[in-house]
């Protein structure tokens, strides 16, 4: 995918916005196809901003939902090669896709106590994390209250959305 | 998929969940995976209800966002093979795979004018309508007041998740 500006953006009509955009938020392209009655947007910041709104305006149960659409980090659907496009290239950045037998199943058995203990599965910002640092963080967020992890988990989420976006739109991504 | 009963589908973690009911609602599997936070069900009424109950508290940009999800009907998906499984069947059932190169362009023009004018691609619980109504049902639908028709889409994505609800639980599905 070519980078492109704002105008471009705003010239799309909603089925080119739904493809170019619809994983932003992963496996979420109802988020980009109401973020197109938004449109026109002025720059990536309010383009970004629009997705973050309809996340936080959704009730707990949609935001549980959105990341209940995510992939285990060096999951079953690594294994089984059904990851979306940008999530292969991210759980790939961070070394996850390398991973020997024992480190494999020490983030299965984490990620399975994780999804029992809230409910959703462990999303991280991949792309900015690495392999060894991975089941470390997990480790640490499972024992975090479920109100505060909810809340952490929804920040990496737009963490994955920031980069993506800053991807499609070829703008260096800000600061996270 | 075979039928099963209430309680097997309250036993199921959200990951089984997700993958039986994703696409309930087409293309919208964090619907699916919000409804998962209301478990238990205490039957099939009970579970359409939840699914309907988050589409109409989504605010407009959601509910047109749902709908900006929908294939054309015998459009460019199914000419592609890209269709959901739920959708080829149901398009199917209703001859559009079957049509001659003028019927596909006559659907084709009506398709995008529908879309130009509302913003969004025409649905129709295709299963419960036949190739010849199709034509002119969409015809008639392009001629209703933009917030009419939103009203008018939004029901029939509610018939289409009924009858896919009603296949997965193996119940007779209701008059609509």
């Amino acid at each position: 995918m070519q980078a492109m500006d704002i105008e471009k953006v705003n010239s799309m009509d909603f089925g080119e916005f739904v493809d170019v955009f619809g994983n932003v938020i992963e496996r979420c392209p109802l988020i980009a196809a109401a973020v197109w009655s938004q449109r026109p947007f002025s720059n990536l910041e309010d383009l970004e901003k629009h997705f973050f709104d309809f996340i936080d305006a959704l009730p707990q149960s949609g935001r549980e939902g959105i990341l209940r659409c995510h992939p285990d980090l060096a999951g079953r659907e690594l294994q089984q090669g059904t990851l979306s496009a940008e999530s292969r290239r991210e759980q790939s950045g961070a070394g996850l896709t390398s991973l020997d037998a024992d480190e494999r199943l020490r983030l299965a058995e984490l990620n399975a106590q994780y999804r029992a203990r809230f409910g959703f599965p462990f999303v991280l910002a991949a792309r900015r994390s690495h392999r060894a640092a991975v089941p470390r963080e997990l480790a640490r967020r499972l024992r975090c209250p479920p109100a505060q992890e909810l809340r952490t988990a929804l920040a990496e989420v737009k963490k994955i959305g920031h980069l993506r976006l800053a991807d499609l739109l070829g703008a260096p991504p800000a600061r996270l």
